[in-house]
């Protein structure tokens, strides 16, 4: 039996996760409203230590400031009865009709404006909240067709948009730091940023990118047949791995936002085994909570929505007792040494060796034996076998 | 009738694409090996400005120093008399065992400092034969399964060879700019570097980074489901757009390599709008040769390859007219204005704005008429229908 | 410029293309519903000759007896008004709560129930109304967990509901046809009938199969990678393409429903010239309706609603164009001889020829001349750069 | 640990799959070519119960008669040797460059002559080596462009030669049936037959489709973002699953044929689950060898090359057990009753209802209680993770 989760977890849930009353592209609600408050304190029973939100996940849309304030004063209540804290908060600038061009990027820049006052009022709460993180997710920062979008100009609103909301976080002293969640393709055509790579290398040009960074999504790299793990790793080695969204997507279709192993289930353990047990080399670790950004299918009740919860800890859980076991494994660590995994972390010129000492080599060229260098079998398959049989539990 | 190619349009192709045999996964090959000489000329009478390679295309693999002259003197001479130039050259660290497991991020530390000095070698025949790109596909850089690599390392080892190389090419003076070329996947199951994001956000990292940008290829970006001006829009963006390889794929599958134009047709003409027009606001231009990176496919005898070289040339010739034709067309310019195309160029906020400005501005949050905004069409989709019916000449 | 629609083009719309109001997986309608007489009549002008729709597109869900009638007799006005006609009905088995897990194949047998009288109803709607052509898609009828379904028991009760509807129809003398629409995913994980190939399997399965036929649409296919064309190709080979649904999907994602030709354009070609030049060596052909089935984006108007619809008639009328110049250019002529296209329809074994005389020929095996044939150029590209230059109205 | 293969397990593998020397598209082999006699031996040591080959890895394209006798003499010997039997052949009609254009539809007669004969000597060679399944995998049967091809000639070629086959079987009584493998792409851009269901829909229209049914391979339908089980599942509804090739695919992207499990491993459960417990209601059952097509990687040396050999047997080994558990425990029996999977198999109209009473059964649609019936949750979530939990053998 899988274990109960602990604070030392530290998972948490989105509340559209296990808000969302399932109306989709093709059908109405199935379910009803979730209260938040209730929400909260439902998590909580099940073991999370933590919430995020869009503004609009807590607080209707236009609703007025003595609202919000009635709103937000029952919902800290709940925050305060029961331990949950709040480690993101996030802007919805996707559902309301304005934002159907986007809202950094809308080719309207009445929106573009309207977008910026929505999120920068969004980043006050977050603070005022305790949250560490900001989420943004540009979902309908896009397009369908070429022809619509100056891409240049695109880009150049886009990090105006990113860059002033950090320098508001930094004059504010906020201790706060933005993290921008990639996605290719759905509700737009082709979206900006479409991966992590796409993400990091715009948060490179930023002004005070020292603030900004990823929230990684398992299914939305997953949408672009890309290796998430691969992609958390690179994120890591640009030290700009904030925060993860974990879930679950079945190759490469609509973004299905299932329950985090109910997806590509050896892909996760991978994913886990990089999380808990670091790079093998060492390297730097990601280290803040372990959020799930998933849908609890539509075909379940709200009994079923509290059964999805609990069944992304129970995952994370049992992936990770098995990711400990895999690398405490002797055999495992002997494996990677054959593999040559561990050698990797050696750098390929020697300690104050120059370019022109490699060239003056003869060793390392005109004098290496090609053929039996190339002979040599790395046993990945092996390996990965000795991976699975992890992850299956069968060691 | 397509007209013919001129110097004006830069066209270059690489010497292994018409040279490819048609060797594949499943098959031998069918067409005997061509004399790199004998493609020169026939790349010159076709109309090709340009040529490239691979060292390997040109020069045996472990052809000896006298041989390697000897095969190069001769190959300097064709280009000689036909006037061809080499505009790019780049090294093949894939096809050989030795590299089974990549170049740069081996994990074997002795096929590390080969592939080095294999590409550094290289280099020197580059900047002798006066090309001005030094492309670098890592096409073997990656994993087949999570456990195999150390990611951090890989990273690590990645940046550390092209950071060398680089430093190489200015310590020598050369008028040389490496462009990486990123694929997500084949023959690896993950590539290092999958996409124009990741590579550039790799580049960032670098500290030679300045003369190191991409080779972005068209169907390599499709491979992940991707739009490629976007991305070539990204790296221009970046001023990363060191060169370009165009080519055909149909939708995500294996890497196919058709002509420019036989893949997504319309994508290709989006993709020649942003070449030659630049953005509709403006902004950095792509001045490089127009690459062909193809394979004429396995039912062609030689007679057909060079149909095949010709018709992408032909392609891009007609695709260019429809796209000059398309921005110079008034309809189109009233379309792009009520599309709000180009109000994307105006900064969210005014020339000197603060963002304590934009908190004040009660027309821009509080008081702004969101339905009002919010119904606001676009008419993208006649746009595009505009752009459709000048890209099938209809106009 | 592109001459207008005319009845001959049989042009065709469903009632809920049109009538979208743009509420997606993650955002609000953006439209006003449209009132489907005044889409009868608008369509009317700008061409097309027929409507169809779901019942619930007309007939708001729940509505009881003499609201129905009402509407419809008001609707039937329209019809009578414009002289549009009604050629195909469907049933919306996808919507409303109770068929979150499908209607034919939904795990509770009351549903089950349901669904097949919801769909009974509209079968005598669909004769009423003259239609000839009833749609089916079981866009729920599937499933996201491969535990949560008896596939065999799934297929039973798949044709078991099908059968049922078929025998009713024959019962009552209808003279309509059902037609099948294969969907791989979306908003199911995984739905039953994927492509052309899996319906076109299931009806041959069928006891009342010989009026059960496929309504393949675009995006469907190609968002399994799969070619439209081809599948169209075998759809008719089996003697069951009934009904087709034409828009634009650009690679392997969600369902885009984009406009005609929006999407992959050469592919679009191809879809038009078999549709109105048939193969090449002779054969079944298409006789139904042009019917379009896609969604005016969400970014336009109700003014980009029309302009949308216009764009797919518009778009049709340009690739018929093409296509029947391309067939009837003698250089194309020439091309498919030489590419053997029109050796193809020639059988492998002679007239009257056993296998005990092929295997006696040893011209064919023993003494052929292997290399020789083997070296055979097929100059497919140079047919395919014909085609491309006459889509594109260069010849 | 994992229990040691033995004969029940009916494990069997393609001598193509460990005799692959890893040369691939953009490689050079990395391995000595295997001699298939060792491989016999080593696969019987192992545990393997059964090889199959094409006519190719084991007698050398051109071979001529006595050299042929006297290679499949040596060959007879080593499966006498080690008691391991033949239960499968194949024919290679994709590697040599005759076959370019395929063999069953080259639009040259001549090859599609050829062709038929080299299969037709190859069925001997199966029946004579007392095979019960004769594979056809027409990897080259297809196209890249959409005129190259005559579509409905094509469908008629292939017929014509599948239907030639059989009959020949037939004719001389040979105890064997036809397994078609189908795959959408790779090495043609569109091949014929894409998926499962293209090829049960092709087989309902031949003459002597009676003995033609499928081979379905989990990578290739993986490579369509199609669910293997599923495919599977309609394969056994329509009694047509002859033969399974079992492989790991990641995402849609090239052929992988990584081991089983190696790729959606989650999906490779409910594959054993299904192959071994059967439907959950009952049905029809595969009950032939447990065939592997898989590749040991480029990586790999010959000594991983049997650790990848017996890493298949091991993972599904595993399963197995993970499976028979799965479906013996109470708690997933129960949850299969309350998500209604077993209530699936009950049909939708009661014993001896007809469509008139259905219509008169007033409880099934005017008076039903829909609201009351689509709050229904169907727990398949819960039912997921018990899955999941049994895979990972946590329970």
């Amino acid at each position: 039996m899988v274990r109960k989760p602990t604070p030392e977890d530290k998972f948490s849930f989105g509340l559209w996760t296990v808000g969302w009353s399932a109306r989709d592209q093709f059908g109405d609600a199935t379910r009803p409203d979730l209260d938040p408050v209730e929400s909260v304190h439902r998590l909580a029973e099940l073991g999370a230590s933590y919430v995020t939100f869009h503004d609009d996940d807590v607080v209707p849309f236009g609703s007025d400031t003595a609202e919000r304030d009635r709103i937000l004063e029952r919902f800290k209540k709940a925050l305060a009865d029961t331990g949950v804290e709040v480690e993101m908060v996030t802007t919805n600038t996707f559902s309301h009709p304005i934002f159907k061009d986007g809202a950094f990027t809308s080719n309207d820049r009445r929106v573009r404006r309207y977008g910026l006052r929505k999120i920068l009022r969004n980043v006050d709460l977050a603070a005022d909240l305790g949250a560490k993180t900001f989420v943004m997710w540009g979902g309908r920062e896009g397009a369908e067709y070429d022809a619509a979008k100056d891409l240049f100009a695109a880009h150049e609103r886009y990090a105006e948009g990113i860059d002033t909301v950090a320098a508001y976080i930094k004059e504010k002293g906020y201790d706060l730091r933005i993290a921008l969640e990639p996605k290719p393709n759905e509700p737009r055509g082709d979206i900006l940023l479409p991966t992590v790579g796409h993400a990091l290398a715009f948060i490179a040009e930023l002004e005070n990118g020292d603030i900004v960074g990823l929230n990684p999504e398992v299914g939305h790299e997953q949408m672009a047949g890309l290796n998430y793990t691969t992609g958390l790793a690179q994120a890591l080695w640009s030290d700009k791995l904030f925060h993860i969204d974990l879930n679950g997507q079945r190759s490469i279709k609509y973004d299905q936002d299932l329950v985090f192993g109910h997806g590509d289930l050896f892909s996760a353990f991978a994913t886990v085994d990089l999380l808990e047990n670091g790079f093998p080399g060492g390297g730097p670790r990601y280290e803040g909570p372990v959020h799930f950004d998933y849908k609890p299918s539509r075909t379940e009740d709200v009994e079923g929505v509290w059964e999805s919860a609990a069944a992304n800890m129970a995952t994370y859980i049992l992936l990770k007792e098995r990711a400990l076991a895999f690398r405490a494994d002797p055999e495992v660590q002997e494996a990677l040494e054959a593999s040559g995994v561990l050698e990797l972390s050696q750098p390929t010129l020697g300690d104050g060796e120059t370019v022109a000492d490699l060239l003056a080599d003869r060793s390392a060229f005109e004098e290496l034996d090609v053929d039996a260098v190339a002979a040599r079998g790395f046993h990945f398959v092996r390996l990965n076998q000795l991976a699975l049989e992890h992850a299956l539990g069968a060691r």
